[in-house]
């Protein structure tokens, strides 16, 4: 594969214009408002619950999280902490998952965990069967004709879209985390490669005390023009929708803003690490840098791979990321 | 693309093994009177409305229908007949689609009307966005975790699965048409390629009294052999969730024994027309093969494409479906 | 697919140099004057003959034509038009066909008499067996060595080309049409989609009286440029006659030059609907804007599909295309 | 590549159902009578004639020949020989060439040259400009609707067929080569791959009395089988053309019955090394065998590369060629 | 991906003929006491060392181990075991790599150590760069002419081939493992996937008193019927070679004997779980199968995925791994 | 294939950064020292030896060649040249090959012979397993861990690396063939295709008074912008290991410096003809001209094939560069 957009040096200076919903503060804090009182409505049914998870693992803590998300339905979650810790406040990251994958089986990822972190890995709702070892947590709405996969579900209106839900049940876990006594609140980070960056930036804008931000080749940043771009699924779902729906596409790309990475971006202030993969030929580079570029914090920074595809840095980039949180501790 | 399955000898002759539940005909018969009740309840709001269509057609009726389904749920379909046969009762051909297309612009579709039949064209509920020029019917039914797609959405659960409201649409519209004044109701026919042969097969399968089943490259019979042997989706679609999610596959396949074509054919007699294209690299023969030999059918034929893929007769079968019908008019 | 061309407004000033021949004009009217002099001269036994189809169509006028195209050679093509119309004069639509594809079996094509309009479908010479439901027209010429397909058969020689007979054909079935007594001879519009817009404009420089233009996503605009940019066949086919015939250059693009539709554009003048997609990989939108930014005609206008591969506005498009005339008639 | 076909057990003993033509030797008997005839009449005109070769090659005898093939028409070769044996009556090995290739720049070929022999590579009509240098020969004959490519020109009637016209090529080449002075006509020997070993099969077919057939990795034996298991073209033109014309495939058999290899090798009793390759994906190693087990010779032997796709044996066979004729000599 | 080889009950009885050598043994107990010599003459120099790795892991003790391999050539491995144990002999579990990959950046691979277990995953020399974060490990050996990849070097003579090499690796691996005072040398499991369930096969064979052998989607078992069937490489690259050295069949399946897992599985009889999956396009089933079939052990079975590729049963088949031990402890 | 990187005109003045490592001549001159300096120590046992080959090659002298290269390791070619010519000194062309290739069975390129050169072509050692009839030279070094493939053998230091030894292979045999009697020692012209043409540059660099350069669509020019650009393998494995191997990527680079063709070329001052293919995929014609524009000769050209991929001019091209010797004879 080679280079798949821009020169580095282009990449740093590219700035899309990318539309802002007038309402995107209005809609996204009464989206938050209905699902924390949705919550509260539901009341023990909907309580969060944390259980010892069936797993041959002995030297971590590793628990089934189960938290009321978006409507304040079930979502899935592992949480893993280090063992001998009592009393102790842990800092804690937070990850989402790629596209189409799911929490998995308990133990592939126990990175942060081994690392002395607490660790909370949360399921994407209705994804989870794509590839790997599965996901646990179903998505109960129905949508509009869409294309298979989950860009174009309710893309026709902001309220009924697929990542209004997500993007929801990752601010929900936020303030979920925040409440347990092992951890402390004010170091609670946000990762996850390509959709869980995505989400993970969507998170730093819902939840804006994070600790800090690290999205990995981060996707669902300036989606019109990814669209332009990319030679592959996910974005191009949204080009086939458009591609048989011809009258929708003001209302799609209109929709699109209020989940766009760039519009949180602009919102978030808080340290960032990200990375991107210049050989990349999943999530276009160019939007991975509209998002980096539009950033509001003054501490930021992005490593770039100038050879990798979709993988990105892979652990080399969780070492940065270590070391990042390590630096901020 | 050479020959994808086994000799047509084989085919002629071929039987797999299809799991048959026990409670498959109570399942069925309890669906279609819970959605007959479901419109009963909803009175005039879910009755079916047919208005004339905007369209520059001049030359035939054509009108938008919307009909209750599942659940009383709105469906759409274009209903288009000749001009000028007032007081007549005219024989009908009822189609439904396939694999993700909508019932698209109205006049794409239009050789039986021009040949003097009444026609209608079934919109399947979600899908319609992946080639053509569009559906217009919701699915407002969420899903566990499931792939990308429609064949593994509610696969854990019989009554949750896509195909359950789907049959149940196409059932619901047979007892809509029967009621029109231009109809002949003992002449309904049901047709239909690839996805839309399996719901033809399962609509006659569902309305035992129609006049005649006529599937091309018919989709959804031996699901389990199917996906051991089909190189491509929807088939695979199942191969990868149960990829995924390893420790469902009896579930899995409990569940697609109520929505097998099998098991639909063998409870079907009336005059059926089949055809199948030996090159089909989507749709096995053999899936098809063992759809047509199961049939109950006294009168039954099938045509074979041996040089063809999943585009299969085409207008070539057309024509032998009017000349069927016309020897049975 | 993403874009697969340059951006939309690029494409609206791009006009890339395209050679014209001295003789351009001359070499046409002689082979047009040849054509119909051939005809003549051949009497009875090259007469043009409509006879009703063989199809179970029974809503409208079907009928099977064969006209003397090139060399007075025996060309197919259908014509339909709605019944019940007698001693009207109806406007007409010529269409000409993709590359490979066959007139097809009659029936398949019926918007346009659906509207009210007569409609012709020429089969394209020595095509039509490629895709669909076949073509009836031999072509009785042989070639040089030549790449297997039809656009170097005959490059050495403008007299010997392909497209010579082709456009030929063209500009005879509007000779032919314009003599129905059931036509008006002042609105008769071309269209045709890909091949069948080249054609379609090659019709309109011949026959300069017609209605109106309207090719989709037209193939066969500045070949060189396309060449050099296309991904796939048909234009390849070019690449890779030069790539074996490396002292040819210079021969090909001087016999192209006749048959480019620049050079056809430049002498057109009729109101026009063009259509062009810009995820298009089989036809650059380049090579159709290069058509259509030459077009000499003030009534003009563009129809752009942005998310759409080669197959453009399909039905969408014809509701356009509909609306054009309609206002025009 | 694995194995493309049988086992190799199994190829040693297949032994299709292949078609024979009650009329075959007459209608090969007629085709070839006709050709000497058509030579006869034109005279000097159609006389071959044999000129050096624009060339930088200075160590063997280079010759640029035009004889008259099928219907008396020019067809191009090159006839390359030792320099320095005056008077000696050299061996001849006359060489077809592959599909879509021409004889190309001459020198590219020189191995048998170089061992002594004098040597012909005979141009393909119409072919020679999908590979390598190029070809020079015209096919100056037109066909019905056909598949791009060269299998379906003229498939409704084996008068018209390609092919009557190629084999009828060679054998009129070897009529010229006896007539030469420095060579022994009892000598002459037939080679080719793929399509010029299906070429040398016909060319022994119709030439009873050649020295010997040496046919590599051969193509064009058993056209009905090969059409059901090749997975890419050009037997796949058939598939292609049939999966068009439905109703022509009973027609196109019969047509491909008066070519197959296997009724020529029935007739051929010369001695015979074949080669062929089981990883091969364009020639089914199924098919070449056919026409070796169908072979009268008493003296025949093949070669099995069985880790080569279609390149098969490449100069290893060339040094068995020779060690075979040598043995012969 | 459907099935890619025989139906299961097929697979179960697959027992290919497997040439083996007569000095099998004595082959590789020179081998092996070359390797110890090698390090008893190098000394000090050759010695194995273990060093804290660097890393922020805090929760498990990690180390980097270099042993002395083949030659007493230095190899790198992970060794990663709970901390808090001392004075406890801990089970231990010995991993080895998929082709071409490397040990990457440690903690990668945590999961046995998080179940108590100490573990060890081996570099394989030369591999390491084609996926993943990275392979530390030099093979300073050069080779004969041999195809990009690792199957073809050496493939002329056993005792240059480079699984010697890296089987020796694995051995010597064992060996010094068993001699760390916080192991329970009764207690070495062998584990692997792909290539590194065929080392772990070769393991077993050479060191007989291994605790269990649990090799996932084995490679390198009946290698010459792997190159008839396999879609893809690495079996391919035998083909290849293959296919150019035409006249090295012999001498490469008699090299390729010496490290053919059968040979090694008839030798074993220790208790043995392995898995295969019924849709890997990359190790076909049936050679996995040839080997579990020709296993020694009375203790064994093998776990099926019906529906995975190359990935196999992933973390599921950890959990049946982690299970299988625990019955064993 | 559409053009595979910029414009002509582009090209044409493109000169990319290319790193030169300050002890590159130092580097290679003390590499070429030692290489002697091991030849002549080893004496006769490395001394060249030319015996007859083994062929049914009667017209040509055809000799099999054994030299010292790298470190006095023996290093096969081919000798060809016209009988009959004793007493005479000849021209001589000596050519290398394309990756991966071998020198073959002897006579498959004769082309130089038979226009009255001697001839020479060189083996590449470790190659000749990829594609043709086979190589006879190992490289008997081993490697770091490394892509499969040449192109990253040795990469982390230039005196490992796999060019280092066949760069200095080729510059011995040019040592060798100067001594041969029957050779005129000033006009010793050096060619290849791909990465014979990259070895030709450097045997130029090396050799510094050769009689001419003639590399075509050479490869390994401008390696790191190559690697940036290059949609295929060989330059691609370059990003493959850096994509594993992140911390090496300046390694990488100040390694290849030392073997990059650009900077050969600097220091080439004899006559050179160049040949590109603009629509080649394997080796971007900018990195071709990255070589060709930094040439310092003063009688230089460049042959563009404007519609050719990867086989560049095949023959048209030997016709050129025949005509450009023989002008400078």
């Amino acid at each position: 594969m080679p280079l798949t957009d821009m020169s580095l040096a282009q990449l740093r200076a590219f700035s899309p214009t990318v539309r802002e919903p007038a309402d995107f503060d209005d809609f996204w804090r009464e989206t938050l408002a209905e699902a924390r009182t949705a919550a509260d409505l539901a009341g023990e049914k909907a309580r969060a619950t944390r259980t010892p998870a069936d797993t041959p693992i002995t030297e971590l803590i590793v628990e089934d999280l189960t938290f009321p998300g978006f409507n304040a339905e079930p979502v899935k979650a592992w949480a893993i902490r280090p063992k001998g810790r009592e009393g102790e406040k842990l800092p804690v990251v937070v990850e989402f998952n790629g596209y189409n994958g799911g929490r998995g089986i308990v133990g592939e990822r126990a990175l942060w965990a081994l690392a002395g972190y607490a660790y909370v890995f949360m399921d994407t709702r209705g994804q989870g069967s794509g590839w790997g070892t599965g996901g646990d947590t179903s998505d109960p709405h129905g949508s509009n004709a869409a294309v298979s996969g989950w860009m174009t579900r309710g893309i026709l209106d902001p309220k009924q879209h697929f990542y209004r839900r997500v993007f929801t049940d990752a601010a929900r876990l936020i303030d979920e985390v925040r409440t347990w006594d092992f951890i402390d609140p004010t170091r609670i980070a946000v990762t996850g490669g390509s959709q869980g960056g995505g989400i993970a930036i969507a998170a730093a804008g819902l939840s804006p005390d994070v600790w800090a931000l690290m999205p990995d080749v981060a996707f669902l940043c300036a989606w019109e023009h990814g669209t332009d771009v990319a030679v592959s699924d996910p974005y191009q779902e949204l080009a086939r929708y458009l591609a048989v729906h011809r009258e929708h596409t003001e209302t799609v790309w209109n929709t699109a803003a209020y989940f766009d990475g760039v519009n949180f971006a602009k919102r978030i202030t808080v340290p960032a690490l990200f990375s991107v993969a210049l050989m990349d030929d999943v999530v276009p580079p160019s939007t991975t840098f509209a998002g980096f570029n539009a950033l509001a914090s003054a501490d930021k920074a992005i490593e770039v791979y100038a050879y990798n595809g979709h993988e990105g840095g892979q652990t080399y980039q969780w070492l940065k990321q270590a070391e990042f949180l390590a630096a901020r501790r």
